[in-house]
């Protein structure tokens, strides 16, 4: 006991000197600015959406309240791709593109082979033919360019990628796609007890790699698509390397079991979008808890800033409509978007 | 930034008056006990294991130290039968053996039928006989008492055996069979800022039932055997079920794997025992860590207080030898070994 307390009084300490030291750069940075109440969703527009999530924040965390929740029971889960970032274009394509061409001067035969020869020449009808069809040639590309490489070469591929790769519309690095609220929300969630994970169609040794620093999201907070990975002696070094054996595709009705096998406990908080129906598995299954719970819907409806698309038969938003879950519309829910707006 | 920092100083106050709090129940309670300088691995005798271990943590924690790790790459990975807590006999087997009787009723056709025939009967032998022929028989009684209901229906059940089961021989609560040893560990562990995991071959759910009351080990920290779930609709109501398919055994060389989906980062402490050579594969993932760490090995050689019993091959043993890994003696090291002692 006096060994925990110890360690307990250490960090708040270390906690103290930390905020201390904070306030001072605050300080001499802010000198000149008038100071205005902290606004935990400051670039969030006022409106239903943003009071919605702050009056839910505030009565799970009201201790004594009727619906109080104990933090141990507050998960947070959101997908990626078009819920904390742009998906437009799929950041992890446009990896395995990047790979793809990284690799081909080892692999001279792709240049007459496809899918390796269209996706060299940049030209996407044969992927898209693909995917019409089953998606077999977009999986070869997915796994040439992601597995038969140690975990570390993998992640090494990555950082390279996120620190050279730009947006080719908004020539910016593609972390600075993030969407500043979801940022702000995930920050608020935490600073409110909750733990916060991505759950993704994306992969999860690639989300990983950014996870951390561009939303504080750490990787044992990540769950994601993935292969079975093989522990095995090469060059007489232990060593992890990535396949696509017994695939998971975190995606759709499979989100439950990707939080599942990870978390072991239901959301009470979930955030996804409209696109590909990707997420009402997920936003379902955070429903389905019999804690009080949140679904946030995001909305792509903004050309000017983003981008504005929909599902073909609207299935999330419909889904939305009937159970209750709160839309949120970038256009109009966003003061900002993006950190260089 | 602000808010950060305000989120920060609310968590500084919180643990200050929670030490305070705490410092005064102590004061109250320890009031009429002669005070002794804290121990935090006060079962443990004196000796290499228990100095190795404080020195360890001590110099791993020392910030600006040679050998420093910060917090968030103190990860701490735990087999768990036979290394936090006894396996003779394996205490899911005997779960199984539990749920295949309470079943029977429903299946009269396995009074007949192997492998039940033989699992209601109290006979071993088809099973083992089975075990040495590739365990089908031992997989379809898992299967059966594991599979085919909800991850509700499946925790209300393991649950219901724990507080009904006893241990055949000790004849206390197979929870109560957890080493008081490691549980001090585990929290001495924590807190010196690690994160603390199962890894085992046991499942993943069997598991999380009883990890966090019996280690302190929250579910989103267990990592072991697992079926691939399906969340579907059932009566009206969308719910995950269990099934054995793409069964991911977690369990020797398959260890890392399981590590490095739910955490993603290696482990620098982790703890094994020896018996089947299982957890090798674990320790050397640990140990190739590029970070200080340790590897902690239990051989179990108290068949007065415990048990006592080897591998047929010694591989454990002589790995530990060979890498330099920390062998844990039952006997030696460890002052009390249960609760109830």
């Amino acid at each position: 006991m006096k060994m925990i307390q110890q360690a307990m009084m250490g960090i708040a300490l270390t906690l103290m000197l930390t905020v201390s030291a904070m306030a001072q750069e605050q300080a001499l940075a802010s000198s000149d600015s008038s100071t205005q109440h902290a606004d935990p969703l400051g670039s969030w527009n006022d409106g239903p959406t943003k009071s919605s999530i702050l009056q839910f924040v505030q009565e799970v965390t009201k201790e004594g309240g009727p619906k109080f929740v104990p933090p141990e029971q507050r998960i947070a889960t959101f997908d990626n791709d078009g819920t904390l970032w742009c998906e437009q274009p799929v950041v992890q394509f446009e990896f395995a593109v990047y790979r793809i061409k990284a690799m081909a001067g080892d692999h001279p035969e792709w240049k007459e082979q496809e899918p390796y020869k269209s996706v060299l020449a940049g030209d996407p009808q044969h992927l898209v033919d693909d995917l019409i069809n089953g998606g077999h040639e977009f999986l070869k590309v997915m796994e040439t360019s992601h597995a038969g490489m140690s975990v570390e070469e993998f992640d090494r591929h990555v950082r390279d990628f996120f620190a050279t790769a730009k947006h080719p519309k908004l020539n910016v690095a593609y972390t600075q796609l993030a969407y500043t609220p979801m940022v702000e929300l995930l920050a608020y969630l935490r600073a409110n007890g909750f733990k916060t994970y991505i759950c993704s169609g994306g992969g999860i040794d690639f989300m990983r790699a950014i996870s951390e620093e561009t939303y504080g999201i750490v990787p044992e907070n990540v769950i994601g698509t993935n292969g079975r990975n093989v522990f095995k002696q090469v060059d007489g070094k232990w060593q992890l390397f990535k396949t696509a054996d017994h695939l998971f595709f975190n995606d759709k009705a499979t989100k439950p079991t990707g939080i599942d096998l990870h978390i072991g406990r239901k959301p009470i908080f979930a955030g996804g979008n409209v696109r590909s129906g990707g997420d009402i598995g997920m936003l379902t299954y955070c429903h389905s808890n019999t804690l009080p719970s949140f679904q946030l819907l995001v909305n792509h409806d903004d050309d000017e800033r983003e981008y504005a698309y929909a599902e073909k038969d609207n299935a999330s938003l419909k889904t939305a409509k009937a159970q209750g879950w709160h839309v949120l519309n970038m256009k109009s829910d966003w003061k900002t978007i993006f950190s260089n707006d």
